[in-house]
């Protein structure tokens, strides 16, 4: 047996990122940056004002001072003269500070009539003014290559004058559930079967993850129809089945994929649930074989599949991200293989968040699954631990998962 | 002034659930449900062997029994007749028990040779069953209306047999940016004027939140250019404006908007970044009226628009998620406005977050913003607090934003 870490460190160093494509900006949300975004502008472009009020020489406004208004500057339309000595310009938040100027006095600060404006507070020199490239330079790194873009990302991109970004290809994920016993949602159910959940659960994973799910007709559990479908996943960057991982005597899809040039890796786990795995490449496509039971499935997706994905979309991939919590209930003593608790995860009294095991911890139960917001991570041989201990939880729900 | 949080009950009692919609099960990710999914079947639907091994009456199976096997069941083949005494039948994980077995032998226990079995661990009866229904049963509630389908979700729906599912639809939203200096990125910027990053942060933040964007085109300072603007967001479920809900004297959106039918409610609200917000509705169609600088406009998004989407997709709504975390730096007391500080946030030695805040907190500083990875909240008043104090912080990355 292997361990989670070494699984997942072989799978990463096999995978590349996707290759660039060029992208519209109102497109990149959520997607990988395959060239760094460089400023093209200066921002703000100019000494602008940071309120509402007017623009003025310090010299001149001194509370009870009263300017000539001389004209305005709305955002968007610079004033055009200069600013002299006893006078004073309407100015808005974002405006450019005219020639002349060097303080605002805040509209709350004055009192506007007949064509005047009568200072009530003195003004401080080059306060509420923000200084050209206060925000960024041209010429400025502002996201790097490899970073996953937010919202905020694609507010700043745009602001410094990007219509188009180069991010990563989405990586597409080609999905094979394997087994006589499966039917799809709403097609006759055969004799002892039951309805397959894996492949539609894998693949809003996939899309939870980043990637472009391609599900391929179920493979009943013979050798020509799990081959002719892994022909179809060549176009994939990846190709995930599921059952046939078992050691029992009905593992097809190793025997299948073989004269389709499939080199095998075929790894037992020291995890729980999950503990067969088949790792390999049908010509150029990595192949990762999940099992087939859903709970299963579903926990090796988050400790492979997900860091695969991030891996084929230009992230380094690594472990899923954890955070600390506290164990609601005591866990008994680990054995030697890296478990996954199904868990509540609540907040506590003191603002901790309280990670509570379900009772039963069956894997097969995807309805429990299905309700843990957390899994609580044992390592190898962990001891047993109080209620209250500190412990580590992938937390699901943030994941979409 | 009004608080963040009266604005926020304000606006999420203008607003209902848009409407059910029937989506493939493939398309369901992430959706709100409308309806519950009540299972169809009943799983697993007959007794089941949870590992690989041979289906035996606990009577014949003592360790150094020899039993004959009379046949095969996989997954999806159940055997046609029944286990009799001194029999057995070889059985895969997930098939159905035949009639006459109580127990499984595991086959790491068994020692198979010509057509029998030898027993090397003595069975406990029931061992290795999961029993019908142990999952689920036909006709119980697995997801609840009202509930954002994760990818395990979708597993249990599927598995429950349902290849529909009745969910809310996405909502739609409208976003018009206003501004005479505003120029969408690549296209020519007028003297003193700025790139668009409003428009496309926030359609990106509403896909983030489980929106529709609608980007409509910049609207100039001018009365009827916003006002036929805000007719093509009849369409929508929400119309967002930025820009034009300052105090000065250019605010336009007020003026144009209410020979169109438009009710308003202008708000400051006591909250930094961003004051100014303006709530009414045009016609049938609610208006959230966001400033117009970028860091304004997404804090306050944030903070209300996130949760309206929520609403508007069939879920409460509500604050955004927050999570403690200590202090990285000494915090200063606060005013009487609620403020949202942005900040790093690392693990700290502990293991608890550290959410420590950038040094220039200018609203006008989107690169700022885009490199924060939470925002602290400091309510009205907050105390001066030291370094490694509790804080609440909104973990911006969780969110997409």
């Amino acid at each position: 047996m292997i361990s989670v870490e070494d699984a997942r460190s072989r799978i990463l160093a096999a995978l590349a990122a996707a290759p660039a494509e060029t992208v519209p900006l109102a497109q990149g949300w959520s997607r990988v940056l395959a060239r760094p975004v460089i400023s093209r502008v200066t921002q703000p472009p100019a000494d602008v004002s940071a309120m509402d009020g007017y623009a003025v020489r310090t010299p001149d406004a001194v509370a009870g001072a009263s300017l000539a208004v001389i004209g305005s500057a709305p955002a968007g339309h610079p004033f055009a003269g200069e600013v002299g000595p006893g006078e004073a310009v309407r100015i808005f938040t974002g405006a450019i500070l005219p020639p002349g100027a060097d303080a605002i006095l805040l509209q709350e600060d004055a009192e506007a009539a007949e064509g005047r404006v009568r200072v009530q507070e003195t003004v401080q020199q080059g306060r509420w003014i923000r200084r050209r490239g206060l925000d960024f330079a041209t010429g400025a790194e502002l996201l790097p290559a490899g970073r996953r873009l937010t919202a905020r990302d694609i507010g700043l991109a745009a602001a410094a004058n990007h219509a188009w970004l180069a991010v990563h290809r989405t990586p597409r994920i080609g999905i094979l559930a394997t087994g006589d016993e499966i039917a799809l949602p709403g097609d006759p159910i055969p004799p002892g079967g039951i309805v397959s959940s894996n492949a539609h659960a894998l693949a809003a994973l996939v899309r939870a993850a980043g990637g472009d799910p391609l599900v391929l007709p179920i493979a009943p559990d013979d050798r020509q129809a799990i081959a002719e479908a892994a022909v179809a996943a060549r176009a994939c960057d990846l190709l995930v089945t599921t059952g046939g991982a078992s050691v029992g005597d009905h593992d097809l899809v190793q025997a299948a994929l073989g004269p389709q040039g499939f080199a095998l890796d075929f790894w037992q786990i020291a995890m729980r649930p999950g503990k067969p795995l088949i790792w390999g490449r049908l010509g150029a496509t990595p192949v990762l074989g999940l099992p087939g039971n859903p709970v299963s499935a579903l926990v090796c997706a988050v400790q492979f599949l997900v860091p695969a994905i991030a891996r084929l979309s230009g992230q380094p991939g690594g472990p899923p991200r954890a955070i600390r919590a506290l164990a609601g209930a005591p866990l008994a003593e680990n054995d030697r293989r890296f478990d996954h608790l199904r868990a509540s995860l609540v907040p506590g009294e003191d603002g901790q968040m309280l990670a509570t095991p379900f009772p039963l911890q069956d894997s097969s139960m995807l309805q429990v699954l299905a309700r843990a917001e957390a899994l609580i991570l044992r390592a190898p041989h962990a001891p047993a631990l109080p209620r209250g201990a500190p412990v580590e939880v992938i937390p699901l729900g943030d994941l979409g998962i």
